[in-house]
């Protein structure tokens, strides 16, 4: 990549570890031809030069005896080996199969794709065990993604702008046009296609004056050329697009989905756009949400909404990603009937069976807003007849927005291996999304993208590991979080243990951390509005955005229960409504998100609530001054640049974390009047 | 005006008062030629026209037997009338003399300036007298400034924004250029002449890069073109700005005051203005204060660094409005050593006599920020040896933003008749501010206008009652609230005495009616942060701005005394200071600005705080329904257009005071637990 910017995982330093096998390395034989096959065997070629410092040939036939071979499992040349099993076990298109057999005479290592998008996901899983420096001997891997969707959506805006974006301008928009220099989108695609990422969105899902018109004749072309170079990394381009849009570049006078004018404005359109990327990927749409546009305004649901889209896009291959991010953001604090966790649901799962095929419903994982700790979203398993996809916040809007260490990974895996029993025991989320559960036809997984122009991509350097964990979790949510975390480490740093060993606890006692010091125990928010970022305990409080934690001198928590609150808790399977339903069993780390209680209210832990709030608060700072004596302990084992932009992100940390701590702790002491039993520090 | 926007209080509505005695209104005898003296000729003519349906002849002698003679003091023609005791009595350039007999036969009305801008001055004056349907045969006015400079300062920015501005965009600048169009600053300057206005600063006092280069060769022929319709309406004009210039846009690399050159730059710049406009007014300044750059970044202090400027304006007679709003904006909560309120009287008074004798100190009217309520700034007073000048708020930033109904004048008429007892008893600030009571060389008021480009210049028709109350309190502090609401409500509205009755009490009611629902007793604040509009309790409690309630479960204030607080009662002179410290004499209103009680302490009053928290908070919003109820009442006595723009700026601000109610009550009653006596409702 340009020195610009970094690579990233794409580092391919070089190492040692094949000099004695080298034979093998030095000729690539290339048995296809399509873009994405090329750009296979391009970015093999690259890795192997720059890792192991030689030039492979490529050729288009076995003539050496010893080669790394490219190429689809139904390739004559491949059938003559015995691959059957593996042939047999890949079902998805974009499954692959690597078998070496490497050692002094003849080497030869076969990198065979069920299609040419397995052989580039192939190359890249390849060149990850180069970099780890594993053992390629005796390969035997049959691989394929548990997710057929595996996206990304970026909140970009055509003046370079990103919407809870912490990491600079967009990559692909600049002062209201298309950045003109596109390298840098190639390396995103190769970045975004190393971990299995299949799918992109563009543009900010809250679609603003000048981004409608994306899907217009004016702007195709440009998108096309987007949509080109992501194409060659197997990435289908999707846009975001604006429900209103007939009214406000079609020039009608109404976006009724029932309307036949309406109804043919969108398949013209649709048309127009497969002209241009004959593989569109289809829209996603953020509709009746925050002030967006939608069905709603004409009196029809989101099955009539979406499916209206759905019909365009059918023809072609299109889908409709459609978010369930649809609430009441004019509620009245005064109001406690009213409960926005309630909201997804409600609007949604009556509607199970009417969506068309090609809708997808885009949930976020838990029922409020991408916080440090939620339950998981009921909706997931609630609607058998209808695809669901998990959407997730890569960009850390709510958890410190890439100034604070938040390794999501974790949260991811917790959500991903909920089970929600929708049938029965073994009911997890990751099956849901998987697909398996009830046999959906489109599912996966969705990341809101925490890029932009930095030189690291992500402002944090550290935070690269949040993109590249979705991409592998979104390809196999069996993956276990430290594999993930070690894979990207040694691809990232190096595989000095040392380094290995001690990033690897940062990055997993992180999240905790982050949760330690900001709202406690579930009960989310307590931030600024607006930005989002720093503490502000009454911040959403007497807002009208459904977000309150009900505070007063004697408790805190917001009552969801059947039994005296909203009744949310009924959302869910029996095992879990019941769960969370009891104090005696709702888990401690969820308390104020299900249930009000005194100050004086004793956890499991035996802490009182408000002595664990202080605990955690005081201990999280720690925890975080500990973060900066472990990255200390790497000064020399990691190039400058990247020691020091780390090192000063983590002393950023601690003084918010202080401001954190300290705003928490006199808020709920000024409130409670109940001093910590440990006689520290708290502010009057 | 053009009808696309209000004459405001320039009506000149037809009318039958002086039908019997047309024939004084038929001649003018016309005795100057200066355009100032056009302009009031212009007026006189216009207004008769319009007022009394008639045109009168311009003439250059008397030679009719009944006229309006319009000319100076000193004009020989007017030497032979006796006017010696008026003559005598007027000290001030900018006096007057209006001098009547009308009866049926020989009519004669002398209207005579001192100076042909007095003539001006005068001349609204009579036409006040016409629209207010007063007598007019036997007049006998001496009038004057009390005032030396009677100033507006705008916070236009260059792309047409109004930094909180609540009335459109500016009248002077869109897109980054000045607007082509003028005449709606010409109307703008007659409407302040017509109230004595005398200066006028055009841009934010915070100074953005374009701004900065307001006082280069590249934009000073446009500024000259506003200088030149001002001063056509005796109105001068200055310009805010950037204390980094010389770096910015002078190519130096220091901004320092005592660098010989940057003081040479400063000297080259001012006399270029100078070119451009003679009677540039000079400078205002916004140093060291919310991150602009000032004399401390080079540690000089701030009679330095106005001195420098000082003397580059020097010779042409300019001056510098040097800013005292001068606090550490980067204060932590957690220290309770630091009181904002300290800080202009800290950083000014021990320079008292260092400034240059062109300096003016502009001091707003409390220690903090133009709160609905605050004590009035103890820096008034203590600085015998420096011209001092009050800065008031025209725009409504913390008092309801032309959305809420809050009429000024009242408190203007309450800071300028407060006593500081700089010399003893009798020493209100207008004596200070009027110069008479140091003998000040420039001194006078400052408001921030309210005014942008809406069709009724102030987002809220009633507002228009604040621009013109504040230019009759410049001109004469000792006018009464009565005298000054009458007067523009007939002139606005006409002189129908129920249409006098209410609206006269809306605005008396309506500044204590919004303090009532808002924050209580004094402590400010509890705004949402940044557009400070909308309660927020909580929303600078934990900010690093210095303005802080201390709310906590048993008690709320900020202690101020000497004996056990902050010491900020120290700065009064001791008359005030042991009001202020003693918790017997401070008054109830500004109690929990200058004191930390418990919600049960009693008040003067009798109630409990808490209970007058309850009480006025209830019985505010039961009084802004009252507005209501008295602005319907005047349903078909006030055209429709206007009747329904204040009908619904009414309606709104019950709604917005229910929400401050409600906020409000429910924040404490959370903290306190103490319910309400009367059992009204408060949510949970």
């Amino acid at each position: 990549m340009p020195t610009e910017y970094e690579p990233c995982w794409l580092r391919y330093v070089q190492n040692d570890k094949y000099k004695d096998n080298q034979l093998v390395f030095t000729t690539i034989v290339a048995k296809g031809e399509s873009p994405i096959f090329g750009a296979a065997v391009e970015e093999l070629r690259i890795g192997i030069t720059s890792m192991l410092g030689l030039e492979p040939q490529v050729v288009p036939e076995m003539k050496q005896t010893s080669f790394i071979w490219l190429g689809t499992l139904d390739d004559e040349e491949l059938k003559q080996q015995s691959l059957d099993r593996e042939r047999a076990a890949l079902i998805h298109p974009e499954g692959y199969v690597i078998r070496s057999d490497v050692h002094d005479g003849q080497s030869r290592i076969y990198i065979a794709g069920k299609t040419d998008k397995g052989v580039l996901y192939a190359v890249f899983h390849f060149l990850r065990l180069l970099q780890m420096k594993k053992n390629v001997h005796n390969l035997s891997i049959v691989e394929q993604p548990k997710n057929k969707l595996r996206m990304i959506n970026h909140w970009d805006n055509m003046d370079g702008s990103i919407e809870r974006g912490y990491a600079g301008q967009s990559v692909f928009f600049a002062d209201g046009q298309f950045v003109k220099q596109k390298q840098r989108i190639k390396d995103y695609a190769r970045l975004l296609a190393s971990v299995g990422i299949n799918a992109i969105s563009i543009n900010n899902v809250n679609v603003h004056q000048l981004e409608t018109k994306l899907i217009a004749e004016e702007w195709l072309p440009e998108v096309a050329k987007v949509a080109d170079i992501f194409r060659v990394y197997g990435i289908k381009l999707f846009l975001s697009i604006n429900y209103a849009s007939p009214i406000e570049i079609g020039g009608l006078s109404t976006a009724d989905p029932l309307d036949p004018n309406v109804q043919q404005w969108w398949k013209k359109t649709v048309a127009r756009i497969y002209r241009y990327i004959p593989d569109f990927g289809g829209f996603v749409v953020k509709a009746d949400s925050e002030f967006r546009p939608g069905p709603f305004t004409y009196g029809r649901n989101h099955a009539e909404g979406a499916n209206m889209l759905a019909e365009a896009l059918a023809p072609f291959g299109g889908i409709v990603m459609w978010r369930c991010f649809v609430y009441n953001c004019q509620q009245d604090w005064r109001d406690r009937t009213t409960d926005r966790a309630k909201a997804a649901y409600d609007h949604f799962q009556p509607l199970d069976g009417q969506f068309h095929e090609n809708v997808i419903l885009q949930i976020k994982n838990g029922p409020m807003d991408f916080q440090v700790r939620e339950p998981v979203s009921p909706l997931f398993g609630a609607m058998p007849k209808t695809n669901q996809i998990l959407e997730v916040q890569i960009t850390q809007e709510y958890t410190g927005q890439q100034k604070h260490l938040c390794y999501l990974v974790p949260q991811w895996k917790e959500v991903l291996e909920f089970d929600t029993y929708a049938k029965g025991k073994g009911s997890e989320v990751k099956k849901v999304i998987g697909g398996s559960l009830f046999g959906y036809r489109y599912s996966g997984m969705v990341g809101v993208s925490n890029i932009g122009d930095d030189p690291n991509w992500t402002g944090h350097t550290l935070a690269q590991a949040n993109l590249y964990g979705f991409g592998r979790l979104a390809w196999n949510p069996d993956l276990s979080t430290e594999e993930i975390t070690s894979e990207w480490i040694v691809q990232t740093f190096g595989d000095d243990p040392q380094v290995v060993e001690q990033i690897s606890q940062m990055l997993l006692d992180s999240w905790r951390i982050y949760e330690s010091y900001t709202a406690p125990l579930g009960v989310g928010w307590m931030v600024n509005p607006g930005h989002h970022y720093g503490p502000n305990v009454d911040g959403y409080e007497y807002s009208h955005w459904g977000t309150y934690h009900y505070a007063d001198r004697d408790g805190i928590g917001v009552d969801r229960t059947v039994a005296t609150g909203t009744g949310y808790t009924a959302q869910y399977f029996p095992e879990n409504a019941a769960m969370y339903e009891s104090l005696d069993t709702c888990p401690d780390e969820l308390l104020l998100f299900f249930h009000h209680v005194p100050y004086t209210h004793r956890l499991k832990s035996g802490e009182t609530v408000i002595q664990h709030i202080y605990n955690t608060h005081f201990d999280g700072v720690e925890q975080a001054r500990r973060l900066k004596e472990r990255w200390e302990q790497l000064k020399g084992k990691i190039d400058e640049k990247r020691y020091t932009d780390v090192l000063n992100r983590l002393i950023l940390q601690i003084e918010h974390a202080k401001e954190w701590r300290d705003v928490i702790n006199t808020y709920f002491y000024r409130k409670s009047g109940i001093a910590d039993q440990y006689g520290r520090k708290i502010y009057r």
